[in-house]
């Protein structure tokens, strides 16, 4: 009902460079739908290989922290953004992951009263203070997060998630990205 | 996991005065759970009473406005306000009574973007505005709320609930009361 | 001069239901005159009754905290949320409870700088930050109010009127409800 | 009650230099009685002497608005920036100014609701914008408060009262200044 | 003086790998030093690659927006966010794109006050309300935007430029990275 | 290109009152030119005067703090009302007296990660709060600047520029007073 929805039109992917085509086939092959996020970006092919990479840098690879805790640094932040797309996308994997059918609510409503332990707090805390203040981040705040064990290494991993998903949070309000249907049910119920 | 939980026991039902347990098992009979809002407030019977009285008043009886429109008002200001058990309670009664599985995630996350009727939009904009600063609230939001169609009554009403859930808002977020597990999935599966 | 004041016109005390008119008229023999307040929400009898239940159940009751604090909450936090009514109303009250004439003044322009206890000063810093962000309400203020001699009984108490006055903030706001002449002097003079 | 009170003592009035006595003494001579303001900068005679040549250019002088205009912006600037003693003491000017015992508080709790003029709101919109965000101040802001009849020299000194007074809560915020007593009750009373 | 500076300690050019080394000594020779940021985020080969991919397409390759258009998107949007790096740096190139060596301190400061064109100053309020509160971009915004000749590619391009450094400044506050003192002059002499 | 920047146009020197056009012109003799503050205030002799009194008592007499302190104090606290005038001519005076070509840029950006001191630090927390949030000014925030070795005194200082230059930036602001090309390369290179 709002006109926002085709101003940005995804292209038909019959049109698309060969590695965009066949990396949106593949994603379509292994969750049976395809991410409205793969189309909404390939209208730009360079964007879209720079976002896919450093969301796999970020997302995908090993670090100090858990797939979880990335999860759960995107939805609580992106709550905190009010974006569609990535606090329903984002939650259906976190649910996933974290094999918690609630989980995933509870961090987008509110973080600071979700079933989370308190290293997990923590670092919700300083993902937030890098999401909506990063400018105010201070020593205090550095030493509050390492009391709770986690490296130097690992706050710049809560730091670039936080600031990756600032940028996408900015990109699907601005072109109103809707999340798939399929998302909103995913991992609610035991498998 | 947060000691804040238990700071507010909820008494014992066979404890309670006989009109509010009576109340109590009546819900319980009609949904198969005890939400825990009932409990949560039961340790003070007069403002228990007065609590559902006005709740009533609002959510339940004829008006302008629909049950569905209500319940829009509700998840959109307790979203603003960070409250989970209103958010999720009023989420699953949303979906319910809309008959549709996305609309309450939807408009939690951003009512902006959700995919709601120009009118349904209005009333949500002038109830944001109500329940967080109706210091401000002037005579172009009344006229803009009023192209819409929604009547001086209708506009009470949608002032009202707002109002009725700041306050419902702020007693759920520092009782740390929690949504019962019920409510995550009702409503997004077909009857 | 604003229009806004006859959008919600009070109805003729004659036309109201028999308890409604019995109470307001009680009000008036007591007081003089009839407080705005009864009048504004009288149009709706059912939400009527359940707001003075519910203000009397908080405001008039025993408590652990004295009627003059109950009365500093809702000026303090009145005063945040621009309420003509409720700062005028209840500052007239705060004056003859607490028998002084500058009290009300003082909490309304800047409760942080007001002639108050230490122990007063807590209970609206926690009032405050529940009126203002309940959704960041932590065990640290809990752990502060607390430490100034509040139980949890009190801490209850103090929530709940500061909810109940961002509801009944909200209603004078939107509804233009002016506080009655009366009350500007009243409290002010030696008696 | 609070340390704050005495951490920049006033001077003895004995101990000041002439020009600064005489003028202490002429405004005892008048009003009765030394509004604190007076004491609590005396202790830096340069700032002394500026601070009441400037305020005297702005709030004595003829100008395009009226004295009760100019108290108008004091209070309500003041009110938004908490200032205890400029709201209570120049709310009793306009008190008094406006032979008006109500005006005062109204525009303290909330300006929009305030019984005032179409002009009067439109000038304190203006005034309000330069206390609290100067920097956003725009051409539609100008036009607005031009269509109000208000000259360009009108609007400078909008501007420069609403400035001047930023200056001034700032320093009676720190400096805890009180207000002396003899101000809260000033102007309520028919003459 | 801070500690921060040392805590993600840039590593040695030597020990990166080759497509990485060869990037940066490719800077060096171009630009006489080498750009902190190459150098802090380097620690992290992959997400090196992704961002320098990503800033590239934006900034590098032909677009409806002119590279003084979005530098000066950057210099905007970095200062309302207090990057040191991004405003320094980018206003440096802002000033020699330009050739205008005051430009990039005006919209650094206060962009509405610049010496720019109606144009600039529609695409700057866009680029700002994407880069602080894109969850309420709506229709008018794209409408105004429009109405001075911006497409919607050009308005994907101004969206993607604000978000790209939403990332970006929120990774250089928290890493502290400094800007390194050749930016501070240059563009500020005529050549 | 911005109409406002006529709105309030400077007098002729020649028609200005002896002692302001003697100022004026000794100015020009020292600097080379006439600052622009110098004209934009001349419309209005006597607060002219009142000004710049105001301003050398604060900025040019003997203190507890350094000419340099107190200009950090006038570019941060005037880049966070975002005034153009102020962060680029005392940006200047502040390379100048500092000796140091990018301490201005840095504090104007974001003062937290400026190159100083743990005491200039401290005083540059207490101006922003006095700036921005002076009702909020509390015992702690005394506590903590003195234990830097501020004394009351220094304290009075730091509020009193910090004072000053609110009203100063909110002139300047509604003025569109613009900073003459001087200042922007001052103090950039070494003499």
């Amino acid at each position: 009902m709002t006109a926002a929805k085709t101003r940005f039109p995804a292209p038909a992917i019959d049109s698309l460079p060969d590695d965009i085509r066949t990396r949106i086939l593949a994603v379509q092959e292994k969750s049976g739908f395809v991410p409205n996020v793969f189309l909404s970006l390939a209208s730009r092919p360079d964007e879209f290989r720079a976002f896919f990479a450093y969301h796999d840098a970020l997302m995908e690879k090993d670090s100090g922290l858990t797939k979880v805790e990335r999860e759960m640094i995107v939805v609580a932040t992106s709550a905190a953004n009010q974006c569609h797309y990535c606090v329903i996308a984002h939650g259906a994997i976190l649910r996933i992951r974290a094999k918690d059918p609630t989980i995933a609510d509870q961090i987008a409503v509110n973080y600071r009263k979700a079933d989370i332990t308190p290293r997990q707090r923590a670092m919700l805390d300083f993902a937030m203070k890098v999401s909506r203040s990063a400018e105010t981040v201070s020593e205090a705040d550095f030493a509050e997060v390492a009391s709770h064990g986690f490296t130097d290494d690992d706050i710049w991993d809560i730091t670039a998630v936080s600031a990756f998903f600032a940028l996408s949070n900015r990109m699907a309000n601005v072109t109103s990205m809707k999340p798939n249907d399929e998302f909103y049910m995913m991992g609610r119920l035991p498998k």
